[in-house]
């Protein structure tokens, strides 16, 4: 059994914990918080985050739940230096920043770490790397959505006059089906995304007001088709809890003049927090395995073999999958 | 540069030759053939099969074009005791054989090779792979088509009363929209497919009996839903010249109780010849760089870190596509 810890315990860290549970070759060792381990609401071992120097020798890898903002980038470096280590760490700007720090990391405790693992970095960036290099003749597409986008809603709350809100990031559809049927386009993040707000107003707040406000905030919705629906408290409660996401990584590329092929991969998540769990316990399994055989430094998506991910063995992947 | 070796110049050898255009980092030494070289309708520099033993020193890597029936089985283990080779093996249920056949070969000469590149196997089988092990409560779909099926063509031009056809298997869009949906669904290959024919009549033929021998055909046709066109044979030569298909890869799953979890890779190919080619291409620019650091022995797409495929070093990728 691999032994897995898991290191911070928001949405990702309760989706860590529900996707152990499905891997019959994992086991959840414990949840590390800097929160009260008692105040948090599992049945698995929970321990103080200061703790987790107890337990170097009974944790095969590490999955780091938190921020990527604060939390990951100083815990990252702090914690490969002691564990394999997993994340989703998902600033692109920062990215090389990141691997160095981590580099410096693991080789200083002789480590593995595999680096923003997920689908957006992760299964979205390992299929741009796949479509590019098969179809080097062509054009790399990327859509997000439908899907809750977090910074948007974040940004319409911060409005006067609106009491809760969220935000939906659409795909434009007719732009997807354009490019599927390899027509010339005009691609950026404006044409290839709709907005959809649903806010619930403030008492006395007028409406007019507030959508001009949002529709117009620079950076969040300016140059982007949005749609603002004003909704009623109850029913943002009812309808808007969940935490959808997807979408779509589109390689538009030609073989020869003639040929116009289509490589296109897509995501329907019901829960992206979940979803991105899932993919960080394949890729922990990954990294345990890879540890084993005596690998150490910074991966990513790009550099793991993909029977790394699975729990069986390669010739029953072969004689079953291939 | 990679310098590369096509061996056999059917419709998969000419689409290898095409894409080795498109790559920056390889190049085309010859074309190898057991027909006469001067026959062979390319620029390219074209050789006897036999000579290929005076190009050990001269190749990094051999990309097999041969058919999967009687060619590969006898020119794999055959080459890959003096090349590195790369192959679109695509025989399923004799795989593990194969498999067993090219690692005899490989080690008996040091040297290393992919085989079942391509798309099926190939991308779709590692993306069943992924897709399973990011998923593990769930079930796997593949749909073929809108695709030209050879086999099924041939089956209808051999019915008593055709003078000429193709076929092409259509997925069942109904059924893929039920999967993506979550719905509970009964799929089995002849609910997932339809089957279209075109079809020429040859003179004095009866239309109803010939449509009833397709339809009815055991194996190929009975238990599907089968369309029978009957056109002339100038539209057959002005509209089903191509070489179209693709398909899609389904994981549809939950990572808990109420999170129902898409996750799909799909093509849409104008040549399948040349995509097939165009992954060999990429495998073969991995072959020639894992062979270069020192592996050796059978490797399949499962094997192979996606890093290998793209010519581009891995800082770039991690600052252009992480």
């Amino acid at each position: 059994m691999i032994k897995v810890g898991i290191v911070g315990y928001g949405n990702l860290g309760r989706g860590v914990e529900a996707n152990l549970k499905l891997a019959n070759d994992m086991e959840l060792v414990g949840i590390f918080s800097r929160r009260d381990p008692a105040s948090l609401d599992t049945q698995a071992p929970a321990y103080y985050y200061d703790d987790l120097d107890q337990f170097t020798d009974k944790i095969d890898v590490l999955i780091l739940c938190g921020g990527s903002r604060t939390d990951i980038p100083k815990q990252g470096p702090e914690l490969a230096q002691k564990f394999n280590t997993v994340d989703a760490y998902d600033n692109h700007s920062n990215m090389s920043h990141y691997y160095q720090d981590m580099q410096a990391a693991t080789q200083a405790g002789n480590k593995l770490a595999i680096i923003a693992t997920g689908w957006d970095p992760g299964l979205f960036s390992l299929n741009r790397l796949m479509g590019a290099a098969i179809l080097p003749q062509g054009n790399t597409y990327t859509f997000w959505g439908k899907g809750l986008s977090q910074g948007h809603g974040d940004a319409v709350r911060g409005v006067d006059g609106v009491a809760d809100a969220v935000q939906y990031t659409i795909p434009n559809q007719d732009l997807m089906a354009d490019i599927r049927e390899g027509k010339e386009v005009a691609y950026d993040s404006h044409s290839a995304h709709k907005r959809e707000v649903y806010a619930v107003l403030a008492d006395g707040a007028d409406p007019d007001q507030v959508r001009e406000a949002i529709v117009t905030m620079p950076d969040y919705f300016q140059g982007y088709e949005t749609t603002v629906h004003f909704i009623s408290a109850e029913e943002l409660k009812a309808n808007h809890q969940g935490l959808p996401h997807g979408g779509h990584v589109i390689r538009s590329g030609q073989t020869s003049p003639e040929a116009h092929q289509v490589y296109e991969f897509s995501l329907d998540l019901a829960s992206n927090p979940e979803f991105t769990a899932a993919v960080n316990v394949a890729y922990a399994r990954a990294a345990a395995r890879l540890a084993k055989e005596g690998v150490t430094g910074v991966q990513t998506v790009f550099d793991v073999a993909p029977k790394y991910l699975s729990s069986r063995p390669i010739a029953e992947l072969i004689a079953d999958l291939l």
